[in-house]
C-alpha cells in the first residue's frame, strides 16, 4: 500500500497507524466488553474539559458528524417557548442558524466580521432586552478562518443572564484548555475526528445534567434525541440504535494516546508549535494570513490567495496532493483564501516538509509573493 | 490481539479482515480520490436492486446508524400536508410510527401479529378508504422476528394506489434479492454493516429519482436532510457534513468481496444455508423456532426460551461469548426469546462450531430440552 498522504485539514485528519489498528477487530455492540469500552470513555470525556460525572456533567455519545451532534443539541434542548441567540462569524455559525430555522425554533444572530470576535458586552444587551431568548450558541474555534471566539466571556455573560449556554468546539476541544464550569458551558459539542485524533463517525455531547434532564419533551427527532441517547447509554449502557463500534475502537486508543503525550495541554502545546513554524515559513515564502494574530487559534490557519494571477488554487491543491499533501479550500466570504491545518498526528517535520513542497510547487507554477516587507 | 469473538447477530456483523485492513488509511474528505470512491459507491449500490442511475433511481449515503437512514427518509420525504401509513410487525415498524410522530407527521398503523405477515390486501382496502394517505412504510425482513414481509405485492398495491412506497430493507439488502422496479419501490433504506459486510457509520437510500426531486421543501432536519444530501453528492462529489471515511473506505472493499463471492444471489445461498443448518442443528438439540417457516428469513432466526427452568438467558449468552460466539437477546414482545443471526463473514463451519458451543453451555446448566418428537 502506498504511504498515505499527510492531511492539513480540520478533520477527517492524519492519525496514527494505532490508532487504526484499533479497527481491526469486529466487536459486539451490545457485548460486556464494548459497554465497558463506551463507559470509560464517557467517564473520561468530562475531564478533557475540567469537569466529573460527579460535578454533574455527562457525556454522550451521537452517531454521525459533528454537525449532528450540534443538531442534536439544538434540536433536542430548546424548548417549544424558547429561542436561540447564534454568535455568527463563519460558517459554522450560520450553520447553526440554519437548524435553528429548519426546526422552527426563534433564532437571532448576533453577526460580526469574519476576522472579528464577538463582544461580550453585546450579548449583555441583548439578553437583557429580549427576555424570550431562552439559549445562546457559539462556536469556538471557526474553522471557517481559525479565529477563537472568546468563550469564557460571553459564557459569564449567559449564566449571569439565566440563559443556557451552547458551545460548539468541534475543532478545539482536547487541544484548546476549556473548563466547562468557569466557562459556563451547560452542552458542549465536539467529534471522534477532531484534536483527540481519532477517526470519524460520531460526535459527542458534554452536558450539565440538569440542563439536560430539563430537556425532557424538546427533542424534534427520534436519531438525535440527546436525553434518550443519555437515558440507553445509563439505563443499558448500549447505544439505542447501531453504534460505530470501529471508530469507537479507535477512540479508546486516541484517548490513551493524548493521554500519553501530556493531555490537553501537551497537545495543544504541538498544535501551537505546529501554527508557529507554518506561519513563519508560509510568511517567509510571502504567503499573508487573514486574521490578525491575536485571534488567530493554532488550529487552522487562513493565507490570502497570492495577487499573481499564475496562482490558481486547484492547480496548487493538486500539485501538492501529488506531492503527498492534502491542504484546505477557503470558506470565507469576504476573501479569497486557502487554508491549512496543524492537528492531528503531524509534527514540526511534517509542517517543513509541507513547507518545502510549497516552496516547490509556488516554483513550478511560476508564481511570485510580494516581498517579507510588505506583509501584514 | 486475541481471536475475535464471532458475531452471530443482526450488526455489527463479523466482517472479512480485508475489509477492515481497508481503514488502515487516513484519506482526505473532499480529495479526489475519495470522491471518486464515492462515485463508484453510489454507482454501483443500485445495481444490488437491479436498477440503475440511468434507469432513474439514486444512491445517497447518509452518516449514522440504519435508524438515521430511516428518519432521513420520513423526516424528508412525507410533505407537510402528508400522511404515512407503517405496517407493523415488529420493534422496527414500530421505530418509523414513532419517528413520524416525532416529527408530527401524520401517521396510521398497520399492525399483524408478531409471527404473521401483512396482508396485501389490508393496504389495498386503507389505500381506497383514506385518500390523504401519501406515503406507505414497510420493513423487508423485521430484525425483531426474523420474519419477511411482502413487500413486492405491497409495493404494486401502492403504486395501483400511486402513493409512495417506503421500504426499510436493513438486516436484508445484499442477500435477499429486491428489484426495486418491480417491487415498485420508491425509497429503499439499507446499511453499511448488513449484508454487504462492511463496518457500520452510515447508512445509505436507493431512491427513484422523481420521487427525491418531488420531496423539495419537506425535510424537517439539516443532518438528515435526504435532498440537500443527493445535491451534495452530486454537485461537488462530496457530503455535505464530514463523511466516515474510514467506515466507507471499508465498504468500498465490501462491495468488491460481494462481487467476488458471486454478488447477491451467491451471498444469500450462504447465509440460507448458514440458517438451515443452524436451525437443523438447534432442532436436533430440542430448541424450537418461533416462525413458521414459510415466513422465516435467512437473516436471522428467533428460538424460543427452554422451558426448564435451569434455562436463564443472561447465563446462557455469557457462556457462550465466553467460548467466543456472541448471540442476540430477543425482542420479541408476545414470546420469551433468543435470537441468533446466520450473516456476515460466517460460514457452515463457524455454525457448527456455534452448535458444538451451544451443546456444551446446556450440558454445563443442565438444561433439559424437548425431544425432537415434540416439537413444532
Amino acid at each position: 500500500m502506498p504511504k498515505d498522504k499527510l492531511l492539513f485539514t480540520p478533520g477527517p485528519l492524519t492519525t496514527s497507524h494505532s490508532v487504526k489498528e484499533a479497527m481491526l477487530r469486529d466487536i459486539g455492540s451490545r457485548d460486556d466488553e464494548f459497554i465497558a469500552l463506551i463507559r470509560r470513555i464517557r467517564d473520561e470525556l468530562p475531564g478533557l474539559g475540567g469537569v466529573s460525572q460527579s460535578a454533574g456533567y455527562e457525556a454522550v455519545l451521537m452517531q454521525g458528524s459533528g454537525t449532528f451532534g450540534v443538531e442534536s443539541v439544538i434540536s433536542s434542548v430548546v424548548p417549544a417557548n424558547g429561542k436561540l441567540l447564534v454568535a455568527v462569524n463563519g460558517a459554522y455559525g450560520e450553520r447553526m442558524l440554519r437548524m435553528a430555522a429548519r426546526h422552527g425554533i426563534p433564532v437571532e444572530a448576533l453577526h460580526t466580521a469574519e476576522n472579528q470576535t464577538p463582544n461580550p458586552d453585546d450579548f449583555r444587551r441583548l439578553l437583557a432586552a429580549d427576555s424570550s431568548i431562552t439559549h445562546v450558541a457559539v462556536v469556538h474555534c471557526e474553522t471557517t478562518t481559525g479565529i477563537l471566539n472568546p468563550i469564557e466571556a460571553i459564557g459569564v455573560v449567559v449564566r449571569d443572564a439565566g440563559r443556557t449556554c451552547i458551545v460548539d468546539a468541534m475543532s478545539s476541544f482536547g487541544a484548546i484548555p476549556i473548563h466547562l464550569e468557569n466557562a459556563c458551558i451547560d452542552f458542549l459539542i465536539s467529534s471522534s475526528n477532531k484534536c483527540i485524533q481519532g477517526v470519524p463517525g460520531f460526535s459527542f455531547v458534554l452536558a450539565k445534567r440538569e440542563k439536560l434532564l430539563a430537556s425532557e419533551g424538546s427533542a424534534r427527532t427520534l436519531s438525535l434525541d440527546l436525553l434518550e441517547q443519555w437515558r440507553g447509554l445509563e439505563q443499558s449502557g448500549q447505544f439505542r440504535y447501531t453504534p460505530p463500534t470501529h471508530a469507537i475502537l479507535a477512540f479508546a486508543g486516541a484517548l490513551r494516546e493524548l493521554e500519553e503525550e501530556g493531555g490537553v495541554a501537551a497537545r495543544g502545546a504541538r498544535y501551537r508549535h505546529n501554527h508557529e513554524v507554518l506561519v513563519n515559513g508560509m510568511r517567509a515564502m510571502g504567503f499573508r494570513t487573514y486574521l490578525p494574530p491575536e485571534v488567530q487559534s493554532c488550529i487552522i490557519t487562513a493565507f490570502y490567495v497570492p495577487a499573481d494571477p499564475k496562482f490558481a488554487f486547484a492547480e496548487f491543491y493538486r500539485r501538492l496532493s501529488g506531492k503527498g499533501f492534502v491542504i484546505y479550500p477557503g470558506k470565507i466570504s469576504q476573501a479569497d483564501t486557502f487554508r491549512i491545518g496543524s492537528i492531528g498526528h503531524l509534527f514540526e517535520a511534517d509542517i517543513r516538509a509541507l513547507l518545502e513542497a510549497i516552496r516547490e510547487t509556488i516554483a513550478e507554477m511560476e508564481v511570485t509573493l510580494e516581498t517579507a516587507n510588505d506583509q501584514s
